[in-house]
């Protein structure tokens, strides 16, 4: 904030609540000055924030929180310079912020972050932020393995994603960190296939990709399965995207641009004239959020830092016929990448 | 738009996306001029954007889609002002929409629209969308009627969760529209007590708020059953949130104003003395979004009309004793209120 020339903070979005002041609930605002930081919440929430908000004073207000943190902000002694975060503040949000402020103060308090501040310290993952992600991984791990007693053919896909879903609940689960897609046969063509009534074929991939919430923190993985024997060319697409994420894994490492890890994976499809096959970037930030910073595609400048935890998730897709994806997270460790989703690779006939 | 002065429309937001051209996907944009109306989407959807979407063009685009539609939109012949909707746009994405336009239209070409033009279409329900509803609102029924059968002491609320969800996508499903809510004992007293790993008490209430989407609408329904024989303050209170509930259901009919309806619950509880301890609004409107407009809460000016899909869930909280909630879904008619969630509402003791 000192270096920002900043005098206070807005922080509205609710992750970055979280990982600041540990407010759960979906109705939030923290201000932040360079000496005291105040949670604004509203009466629903008056026993939840008690018990959870410690480093922070909490206000219970009828209005809406972020109104009031703005105007607590603009209140503070020697209150110049408020940063909000422009990517998570609607145009409409900031003309009401606005519209509240005394009239000297309407056009200059309130400056936007030129990055999201908080999403920047959220980047690199402390040692205990690192322990919840590992934990929500390996759940993740278990429920693939458990989950492979369940797929045959003619169970329909959403009875695959209802198991997963009610087994991850089991293990300690808040929720799935996304919609859980279960997609088989020539629905692995689509990247985003969402579970359907559809049975499970007799010959062909299983495309899994899902994800736990554990005490906030996401987990995201995917494997691509065969029912039955797979053809020669589904052989040879899983080997191909298998061969990319692997490589794409190698080449996690602190100070390695993002990317160079996705033209790691990307190269080998290229090489396997499978690259207009890969419609997608290689992998994302997983945290707090299922989708945070850094971004793993083409062209991505940021370098990997020790405690970033990215995915790697290279895939291919022929509309029509089959796809495969295959990802793991990774954590940027002092000399390399620490797997966290070590479930089998190797393709799996069942 | 020719009533607002638009030559064109940018329509960013999903479910508004969704609305108009029956796209399903999680990145688009839609661009509508008077004459003709273009979906942007990338290279993940090429294959569910040719299925889904027939009333407009689609176009796959490698970066953003809606700096695509923006532009697109500013190279339609007389191409003057497009509307965008400022309530779903951030601060720094109208910042990178403006960077990439040709540098006369910058400053002038997109213009906030005074209320979400789309979201006003999607207040009043057509037909066939009442029917989705009402579907999505019998399933929640169908699942209550089911839970009943689960609940009993020691059961972890986590456990009745994941029965609910799992059951949800059995009978069609597509996932639960927010995380679901199972709160017992003094957990009651807290309105959004998402499910913990917390065994059911001997004695004690149990609230149970859950919605799930199917054809991407969303169900809401709230009901708080009891273990044991309740004790006279808590079938007090019960009785009163129920005569509160009812009595705002009558109030729900067209020309009836939000505030109203609100006010007609509120003075219920006001005079059983427990209007303190009902610390937030009457409800909100549901569909495509399990929050959207009307707003049904104090001082809510808006007109209930034919179409519109309203909740009516009045509670109360005392944190560290208990509370109750008693939700359903009321579809306004041409003469009053149908209520979409006809589970009984009379208290239940298990």
């Amino acid at each position: 904030m000192t270096k920002a020339g900043l005098t206070g903070l807005l922080v509205t979005h609710l992750p970055d609540v979280r990982y600041l002041a540990g407010f759960t609930g979906s109705s939030a605002a923290l201000g932040v000055t360079r000496r005291r930081s105040r949670l604004f919440t509203d009466g629903r929430y008056r026993a939840q924030a008690a018990e959870e908000v410690q480093s922070a004073q909490v206000e219970i207000v009828s209005g809406a929180p972020a109104i009031a943190a703005v105007q607590w902000l603009a209140a503070q002694p020697g209150a110049d310079f408020t940063g909000f975060d422009p990517t998570h503040t609607t145009v409409a949000e900031l003309t009401h912020l606005r519209i509240e402020l005394p009239s000297k103060l309407r056009r200059t308090f309130l400056a936007p972050l030129a990055a999201s501040m908080v999403e920047s310290l959220r980047l690199i993952k402390e040692a205990h932020e690192l322990e919840l992600i590992s934990t929500a991984a390996q759940i993740g791990c278990d429920l693939f393995e458990h989950i492979l007693t369940v797929i045959r053919p003619g169970v329909p896909e959403v009875e695959i994603a209802a198991e997963l879903e009610y087994q991850a609940r089991l293990r300690g689960a808040e929720g799935m960190s996304f919609e859980t897609i279960v997609a088989s046969g020539e629905r692995s063509a689509l990247p985003h296939g969402k579970a359907t009534l559809a049975p499970l074929p007799r010959k062909g991939f299983v495309t899994l990709d899902f994800g736990i919430i554990r005490e906030g923190y996401c987990s995201d993985m995917t494997r691509t399965v065969h029912l039955g024997t797979p053809r020669s060319e589904e052989r040879k697409a899983y080997g191909a995207v298998l061969e990319a994420q692997e490589s794409a894994v190698a080449a996690v490492s602190p100070g390695a641009g993002c990317g160079d890890v996705d033209e790691a994976a990307r190269s080998v499809l290229r090489k396997a004239g499978m690259a207009d096959a890969f419609s997608h970037s290689t992998g994302h930030g997983v945290g707090l959020e299922i989708h945070e910073s850094p971004r793993v595609g083409a062209g991505q400048k940021t370098k990997l830092q020790p405690g970033m935890v990215v995915t790697i998730e290279p895939g291919v897709y022929w509309p029509g016929k089959f796809g495969v994806r295959i990802e793991d997270m990774v954590a940027v460790t002092q000399s390399g990448g620490q797997v966290l989703t070590p479930a089998p690779k190797a393709l799996i006939e069942l």
